[in-house]
């Protein structure tokens, strides 16, 4: 579990970090993002909440590093703020057969793959649930009684799904534009039959909306935050499955459309502050 | 002057667009962001205050546009935040022999260049004090009477030459991490003798610590942001030459060195919403 430091900066009065590491859960390097706020100076002492965010489609850890916006309202409130990458990714590692972007590199959508040939490496639910956490807490003052989780788009899915399963580690949950019921949309469909083939019994496990259905619940309260001018909306995202999911189980979810907004940086960092907020005040 | 619209996308609550257009000035396309804060919408019928932002080497609008950390802070004031990319580009235009980052594409140094083979593309100085302006007019709420003008590095030394050079036209100015003397720099030595040839007296309409040394006066007080861990402090961007000639011309400059920061956008974003504020309460 050893890190390597890839490059460091002083952000909004805190460390802007980005950390290399050999994977035990992937068996690939992998990278990632940490924001330490000013409270975690060296000398401190203090352990601090964490938020992972996880991203979405075709993206690594640096696009939401550049472009969240988070740090100012993460420095205000002493939150680490931490983005991995969306998949295993190097030599060896197998990607969509076509290179197309919702499948395989830049796509891990957060589980297990037990289909071959992306069994190997594409373990994204281990490496966040299990390996992450614990790369955190031995190399960063931060303290996993207070981890909450959030992401966008996939990586909405892959928040909603792990806070959902393990509610014990993720104590705060919100996602921005997440795809809430992947067994029930394309992006889903393709993903879930080409990491977990085509026994839907085990696409629940990774389906917010079916996790619901299931008797699984949050720690506490859900954000969602989603784009009214959203290209994805309608065929993808489908916020209303989860929504009436959620009703049905008397899961509490704060459903906000926000008329206008699309499913780029320029929707997530306008709604980050919120989100940062949501969780510090859970955490 | 007709302005193809690349694309818009709602943010912090007002749009960001991106615009490309035939430049008379550079005789290329050129493409520049603007993002118009919610007072702008349509029908609201007033004219904006508006801040001109010029990036550094090897930028385009694109990297401030993306990182900047400028939206909520103009969101706020009712600031239109306007970015324009640093050269001319395109089939025809020169680059540095080499290839190199610091001259030629991707770094226009805000100059007419007055050499070949550069002379009738690089007119980046006629651009934004001319050009740029006029379209922003033509084109969007803004009240040119309320124009200010910022940048960061090669953009600095930009900003600080338009401001220095229009007092007129810029009514308020400030600058991240700026080459405030080009004369007496590297980088400052190849660009403008590439530009302008090796007459030295040409120079120094182009570089700010000899604007104010020959008497040039900004229109009000200017303000400078420097990272004091900033890797091109002391060999390139040399704050203390242009504070020494505000002070022996008693030209009021807030110098602000800040400690632990480098040249990144990681520290322009934690600044911006200063330097906006700044241009707002002076417009």
């Amino acid at each position: 579990m050893t890190l390597e430091t890839v490059s460091t900066s002083k952000a909004h009065g805190g460390t802007l970090g980005v950390y290399a590491h050999a994977s035990t859960a992937t068996g690939t390097g992998m990278t990632f993002s940490v924001f330490l706020p000013p409270q975690a100076q060296a000398g401190a002492g203090a352990k601090l909440p964490v938020l992972i965010y996880l991203s979405g489609l075709t993206c690594t850890h640096a696009n939401v590093t550049d472009k969240g916006e988070y740090r100012k309202a993460c420095a205000e409130r002493g939150i680490v703020f931490v983005a991995p990458d969306t998949s295993p990714r190097g030599e060896g590692v197998a990607d969509d057969p076509a290179g197309a972007y919702d499948f395989g590199l830049g796509a891990g959508f957060y589980v297990n793959a037990t289909k071959a040939p992306f069994a190997p490496h594409y373990r994204m639910w281990d490496y966040v649930a299990e390996e992450l956490p614990a790369l955190l807490a031995a190399n960063f003052p931060v303290d996993l009684d207070r981890m909450g989780v959030t992401g966008h788009s996939m990586g909405g899915h892959g928040a909603l799904t792990l806070g959902l399963t393990y509610p014990d580690k993720f104590k705060s949950l919100s996602a921005f534009a997440p795809i809430v019921a992947p067994g029930q949309v394309p992006w889903g469909h393709k993903a879930l039959s080409g990491y977990l083939g085509e026994d839907r019994a085990a696409w629940r496990a990774h389906d917010a909306t079916a996790l619901v259905e299931d008797g699984r619940r949050p720690a506490g309260d859900i954000l969602v935050d989603q784009g009214g001018a959203d290209q994805f909306l309608a065929e993808q995202l489908r916020p209303e499955l989860f929504e009436a999911a959620c009703k049905a189980a008397d899961v509490a979810l704060t459903l906000r459309m926000q008329p206008g907004y699309d499913h780029s940086y320029n929707f997530i960092s306008t709604f980050m502050e919120d989100h940062v907020r949501w969780h510090a005040e859970r955490l």
